[in-house]
């Protein structure tokens, strides 16, 4: 049986004392989670360019001072080397997984970017009495590539990933609501209805995560997605990138709702 | 060339002198227009019932005492026989069309009831740049019976008719939220995507209003009306009813956004 950590803080402090190494979903509730994107300094300027050119699917949570491994608005005590439970380390043409701590891999030069997730605008939705098909069934979220180019920014570029769930009509209406009031966990979702028009051909079978959940009558709903900046940091190529290990986000004092972009950023 | 009157007080005072006869559309932007419903004490509680009980269709904007003219929340001089520039007259089994003042016909046991309508939402959903296409084909909003029954009230009873709006999936994505803003203009929509979930058999040819304008691509999206209590009204069968002539609204002091629905009702 899993445990809840009501707290942001305490959830931060029980994963850098390695005492908790589950999914962050779920967890400290009415807080924004996010999306850990780590670059050198050298490409710092062009991908924040790119999440200011990409609000939708990079909602800037807060940036670090190069070398630095806090970022205050997001929380007092936040160490971003340790306080996710697992990373993905990309350097020198590999990958490494499941990594518990970066301080061995730290460089002064190292520029943190926390960027939004849809975790906490799911909650809302499930607080609503809204059904979240794929979370019900035990899913991962189904996510799209799709035929709308991002906004290039320097060597950052590629297009728009999105994830989708289906809801009945009524339902679509109340999400769509509902996440508008998260503009940091994406907002407003890009597109309503027919898969097709943004370029998406095999509905069946996504790119990333599981296939969809759909019940008769549904109407599919896609959210831009924080797989974007992933995949434009792999356009870019950079020597070094860090990201979170998917599902395993850094946990934020900033609470879910009445946050706006632009607020958090400590850079 | 139509005149543009900018403020309520002014276009109800040219109203009243009968020097403005045209459809208040378009007039008085950012001010809430409301549909009018005039009934005889002995079926206002019920009425009021019927609006409280659905308030996407019925959004109440005001509620006069019996056979007074005024309704000091809607505006300081409003009066309610003069200031609509064509009333419809229901009595004893006839219908009087165009009615210019409702003096000769005023009795002291009269209730009126004013209903928010879509106006002031779709000035929104222009003002935003999206564009509205019977408006743009100088077209009636098309209008369905849906097979959706209303909360019925004492005599008051009936199907929720809706009015449809067909956009690009992500211009319907910003209708959705900017029209939520405006719960006393029937607030969100009620349905998306296909007619036949609602009841309605024959898109093409809608119960009122103009047949629908669709772009390739387009989602429809309906909306709850305010032909609904019209028609709950007539199952009723009062020995009065007095309506506005369709098009021709009561304008309000009420500003379109960031009003709520029960601050304004002066019963």
């Amino acid at each position: 049986m899993m445990t809840t950590i009501a707290s942001p803080e305490q959830l931060r402090r029980l994963i850098r004392a390695k005492s908790f190494a589950n999914p962050t979903t779920g967890q400290a509730g009415g807080y924004l989670q996010g999306n850990l994107a780590i670059l050198p300094k050298a490409y710092a300027d062009d991908f924040l360019g790119f999440c200011v050119n990409n609000p939708k699917p990079c909602p800037l949570l807060g940036v670090s001072r190069p070398g630095e491994r806090g970022i205050a608005a997001l929380g007092e005590d936040l160490d971003i080397a340790t306080d996710v439970p697992f990373y993905r380390v990309f350097a020198g043409g590999s990958q490494r997984n499941r990594i518990e701590d970066l301080s061995a891999d730290w460089r002064d030069d190292l520029v943190s970017f926390v960027i939004g997730c849809s975790f906490s605008f799911e909650e809302s939705l499930q607080r609503a009495r809204i059904p979240v098909r794929h979370i019900e069934a035990g899913r991962n979220v189904p996510m799209y590539v799709t035929n709308i180019e991002t906004r290039p920014s320097g060597p950052f570029h590629g297009p728009l990933v999105v994830s989708m769930r289906a809801f009945s009509p009524a339902d679509a209406i109340r999400a769509i609501v509902l996440s508008d009031r998260q503009p940091l966990a994406h907002g407003a979702p890009v597109h309503i209805g027919d898969p097709a028009q943004i370029g998406i051909k095999d509905f069946d079978n996504p790119e990333f995560g599981d296939p969809p959940v759909v019940a008769p009558g549904d109407i599919p709903v896609f959210w831009a997605c924080g797989v974007t900046p992933q995949m434009a940091i792999r356009n870019a190529g950079p020597d070094i990138a860090i990201t979170h290990e998917p599902g395993y986000m850094l946990v934020t004092d900033v609470p879910a709702e009445g946050a706006s972009i632009g607020l958090n950023a400590a850079h």
